[in-house]
């Protein structure tokens, strides 16, 4: 099992849990149970493919009115029958009615953006530095990135982020297209397009789905692209996550895990650790 | 078309060959015939699959070893009916013999490793801070760091950056098993593997295969992985593409085009680009 085995050692090793964990895959499960929290299944989403069920996190605190607008859109199955209609590749996977022809019924149309929020004291900050905000870190375990001065906190654009299109116009935009970033992190559309959310389970199925080569990764007929079956809100029934705390001491372990990586795989640790490099552990609830 | 008219006019216009391109795509169209460099075919690897062909642009500068080897290894057609044995979502597909025991015939098994070179004098450095290297930039064409000091230049694993596995020892890889990126640059993996180049044709074939969820993306049995048709050497028949000079006028304003969005969609430039957020643009060679 040449290499199998080194990089089964460096990136996902089912190590046991031993008294210095080391390994990321160590940390997180060494990780107590109440460094993790309950996913709240009303926060959260179920795309339901042919392929399996993505699970998106919300994030009320940062977008609440976009939040509160895609759940009406979801509670009247909005989103049903229509397709992931763009496929870009190292950018998004992006779904809805680009005709904007289907009824929005009580949702509305067009929101104001919530590009920023304020000042979050809360703000778990990360001590490297960011070539494209102040500050970065988490909050209500999202990654985030803030302007002290401004007193300003937003979601950075990450892989598995997701976020609301629009047009030119800043509130062009309302939740009734939605988009999953599905490669590096374009950071440049941070504080320039609301985002909403993450996946949390099932990334897989929308990172791998089929590209379109057409200009911007549009599929020219939206029924090339792949059917939504529905998308729905999360129950009690259906939600069964937990993520890891970002506050707890296990995530720092893993931050520094990921910073200076100790396995003996690496040679030369890379002492700095990018705010979308860290991803935020999620598994099935204990039971 | 909501949202799709802005995305297009956005990420991939087809607008005119205007007296002042301001986005990435019209500046790449407006680029003269001379800025752009005709690929070297006897410097590509194509790996057929299925659905297609991958073009593989090799930088033997950089590595001229491994590069060396695994065009011996390509030459037996050592990876033909081999797998693509590991998809790990966000980070790499691997393909190659992880049983070892395919005969590799006049290759090396191993070598010593190429993770640095010396100091390069048509290093075009980018002015952007870079949280993982002194200075980063591009050289013949591939996405670099380096440090003066050090007196040493380096390969930047970026989206679609092609490496060669190895186990713990640093001699211990030699080309018999390669990964591309599939994910967020893994940064932290600069100067602790070698790379030995980068796709540049197909990518979408890679990113899109559909991922393992056993540890560390390998499947248990390489067989379930993407059966890989041949590995090739290019040549002037299949190899028609032409690549953007990174030392071209149009690729420095292709750079501020991205390290700030003019286009009307953007209310915040970001004023910063990502080494790794800087696709270089390859096409199909004009009759």
């Amino acid at each position: 099992m040449k290499n199998a085995s080194a990089w089964l050692l460096l990136l996902a090793s089912g190590a046991a849990h031993g008294a210095n964990p080391v390994t990321p895959t160590e940390i997180i499960e060494a990780a107590r149970a109440d460094e993790w929290r309950a996913v709240d299944p009303a926060r959260t989403l179920l795309m339901t493919l042919a392929q399996g069920t993505v699970v998106i996190e919300l994030a009320p605190r940062f977008a609440p009115r976009h939040v509160g607008n895609i759940q009406k859109l979801v509670s009247q199955g909005y989103f049903d029958g229509l397709t992931i209609n763009r496929v870009q590749d190292n950018f998004v996977a992006q779904w809805g009615d680009p005709s904007a022809k289907r009824d929005i019924g009580l949702a509305k149309r067009t929101l104001a953006p919530e590009f920023t929020i304020g000042a979050q004291k809360d703000f778990q900050r990360l001590p490297d530095p960011d070539p494209f905000a102040p500050e970065v870190g988490f909050v209500d375990g999202f990654a985030a990135a803030r302007d002290p001065k401004a007193g300003q906190t937003w979601l950075a654009h990450c892989y598995a982020s997701v976020g609301v299109g629009r047009d030119n116009a800043a509130d062009s935009g309302g939740g009734s297209e939605l988009y999953a970033v599905i490669g590096h992190a374009p950071r440049q559309l941070d504080r320039n397009i609301t985002l909403v959310g993450r996946v949390i389970a099932g990334m897989e199925l929308l990172s791998a789905l089929p590209r379109s080569l057409e200009p911007g990764g549009f599929f020219s007929d939206p029924a090339q692209g792949t059917r939504i079956q529905s998308i729905r809100r999360g129950d009690a029934e259906s939600v069964k996550l937990e993520a890891l705390k970002t506050d707890s001491a296990s995530f720092k372990a893993l931050i520094e895990a990921r910073r200076n990586r100790r396995d003996s795989w690496y040679l030369r640790p890379a002492g700095h650790v990018d705010l979308c490099n860290v991803p935020l552990p999620v598994r099935a609830r204990k039971p």
